[in-house]
């Protein structure tokens, strides 16, 4: 291991990821009670340093450490920024890039703490309690990529389950935009979607008639 | 120093800037001949690694070493994205995190290589050779992160000197742009503009009639 000088010589890497779910139709952040050092039983996003020797990017590690902490292996994580300083981490001059990534409604049964980590689907505008380092201003920050990702594209699929119908599509934009959209121009919008394709002969029951069920158009992206 | 294990279990930490300017109202980064290993006499974007004893965030690391290579300090660095891997640097496993800044066209001259490094205002789509390392990459999300910014604020106003005309505003948005935007259009946005501060009594002489000079209001913001 390296000795304190070599520490203040390379800065600690980390990284955390922030990933949201729908849950009964409410955006969710995991949130982890660390078991480890530093801050041990406090809560925070998941996340941890990256090893060298393993890891081919930040991508890889964060991955890597979300499959390790969750068990779950998400398609797409996306950059939000990159944290820094003598003062966020007790062990030293660190670095955190944080991630965002989502997780289809119909995975969080397979969410698994490890046996030492409790786990919580919080709110990420109000998770009701204090995260440890500086994750508050990571939740924060994540939340607020997200949305601006949300206005301009295809994001909230990645939140749904295969199949859905264009309430469902209006429900997860609702969720994570924290505020309610206009149904006729939402519509409109769908309308011109190229990564929404409608399932020949599938429907399900709709409050007036029943609603065409979509999936998403191979290959679609962020 | 730490032997080459202890560089396998601390990545290499370093930023780069990516500077825009305008020269005669075209767009243009600045690059840097390096004088250092790796790749002496390759040219790229300025950076370097970051010292945790100096240092308190990245931004200063990044600050910090633009003063060095070019002797202009920017009021302000935003982070574009942060690039990872074993490969990308000889060093070692290395961590980089890229910015840009702008830097008002009437400082340019103030920009000045160290006495082992000649600089270059390149054309950033377009800049006439290979970078270094994946400083192409960089250079490339470094143009697409200022012209999104650009489609949403003030940002063009950090290229202007203290003192300029709508049309000098216009004609910094269609150089970073890259495009020619509509002018009546953009007259009306600008009048709504709340960073845009009319100049009493100043006018400069203008095709058909004298033009308002404006400043920029204290505070603005990107």
């Amino acid at each position: 291991m390296a000795t304190p000088a070599e520490k203040h010589l390379y800065p600690i890497v980390n990284t955390d990821v922030a990933l949201f779910t729908l849950i009964d139709m409410q955006l969710r952040v995991l949130l982890i009670r660390r078991a480890n050092r530093p801050d041990p039983g406090g809560w925070a996003l998941p996340g941890g340093i990256i090893k060298p020797e393993i890891d081919h990017s930040l991508e890889d590690a964060a991955r890597r450490m979300l499959v390790a902490k969750t068990a779950v292996n998400v398609p797409h994580l996306e950059q939000v920024m990159t944290y820094s300083g003598p003062h966020r981490d007790p062990r030293g001059w660190s670095v955190s890039v944080l991630f965002f990534a989502l997780l289809p409604s119909d995975q969080v049964s397979a969410v698994a703490g490890s046996k030492t980590e409790a786990t919580d689907w919080a709110n990420p505008e109000k998770p009701g309690r204090r995260l440890s380092f500086d994750h508050d201003q990571m939740r924060v920050a994540a939340l607020t990529a997200l949305r601006t990702k949300v206005e301009h594209g295809a994001l909230p699929l990645h939140l749904l389950p295969a199949r859905f119908t264009l309430t469902d599509v209006q429900r997860a934009c609702e969720a994570i935009m924290g505020r309610a959209i206009d149904k006729s121009s939402f519509r409109r919008q769908m309308k011109t979607a190229r990564d929404l394709v409608p399932v020949a002969g599938a429907f399900v029951r709709g409050a007036q008639r029943p609603a065409q069920v979509y999936r998403a158009a191979a290959g679609f992206a962020f």
